[in-house]
């Protein structure tokens, strides 16, 4: 099988995790997206929240770093090892949907991976936000608010990774939404199995 | 019609050519690449080898200068103009493909534009151009070679459009091309017949 595991980055609004669940659906695999971060968070001790908010906030926070601080390592650096095995772990199960956590990075010594990254239009984005995730964010702020949630995730990408975080030379694919979701997964769902068949 | 135009950004040796050729014959639309170049030339007066090096080669020739400086405007920016007239022309004309020249940038104001970028790993890139476009270039320099290439072009692209070559928000889809161009070719002729059938 050429391709295994789909890894899909993404803007955030841009419908990347909406285009995951259809992939998923479409191959009858397993999508590793919320659900990712509870395993991380059972496999680590971290919580959710922490896990959760990694790609985002990157914090230091001086009573996590008291409590898990045993091995010297900056605790971001220990999430983000407990992350990675946990991401090797589902995708040495069997083949699946995995959505942003690096994960293109994560397994890039595997030659089975479809690294796809998804983004749109500001104003795309700010509409699936407000109108489909129905996100609580001051509307005057909304445009600052998503600029800002780009440079974390560029810089907890570029921490993690030393390299540009949408730069096209780590994805396959990088498809712009308007395109169409549903063309899009249906697209993804038959180089899928077209590779599958060739394998 | 939603996607009537198919503009076709490219890094040197990626196989942009040859999907834009799949996508035409597929589509059955003319495809405008070489052609174009005869064209621009027929109607500004520059030669064809100006016109063709002006993607990736900066020149304010003096000569030239001399014989087409009536308009005050430095040479560069002539043929810009030029060959962006040419570009609207054939756009207005009929369904078709267009490579390279900032097509997208120049056919911004439509809306049935769907704008492509191909790229590939470098490896890739040297294979092409050495083992099927046959181009002469000394074999410990091609890294190099390319990368200058890459550095060209993205001037030239900045230059006239204010906006970064390659820069994900300037495209629709961009496409690695080890997917598979014939693939690439099969989603976008849908993607278009689609979007016909849908407008």
């Amino acid at each position: 099988m050429k391709y295994a595991v789909i890894t899909i980055g993404r803007e955030h609004g841009s419908g990347g995790r909406l285009l995951a669940q259809k992939i998923a659906d479409a191959l009858n695999i397993p999508l590793y997206d919320k659900k990712l971060i509870h395993m991380i968070a059972s496999e680590s001790g971290f919580s959710e929240k922490y896990v959760e908010q990694a790609e985002t906030k990157h914090t230091s926070s001086f009573l996590y770093n008291l409590y898990f601080d045993s091995t010297n390592l900056p605790i971001d650096d220990q999430l983000f090892i407990a992350q990675s095995n946990v991401i090797k772990k589902a995708a040495a199960q069997s083949p699946c949907v995995i959505v942003g956590r690096c994960a293109n990075y994560v397994l890039r010594k595997r030659t089975d991976c479809l690294n796809l990254f998804v983004y749109a239009p500001m104003e795309e984005r700010i509409h699936r936000i407000t109108e489909e995730y129905h996100e609580q964010v001051p509307n005057k702020d909304i445009h600052r608010y998503l600029e800002k949630y780009d440079k974390q995730r560029a810089a907890y990408y570029e921490r993690f990774t030393g390299e540009r975080w949408g730069d096209r030379h780590q994805y396959h694919l990088m498809i712009n939404s308007t395109v169409g979701l549903d063309h899009i997964a249906d697209h993804i769902m038959k180089l899928v199995k077209e590779s599958d068949a060739n394998a």
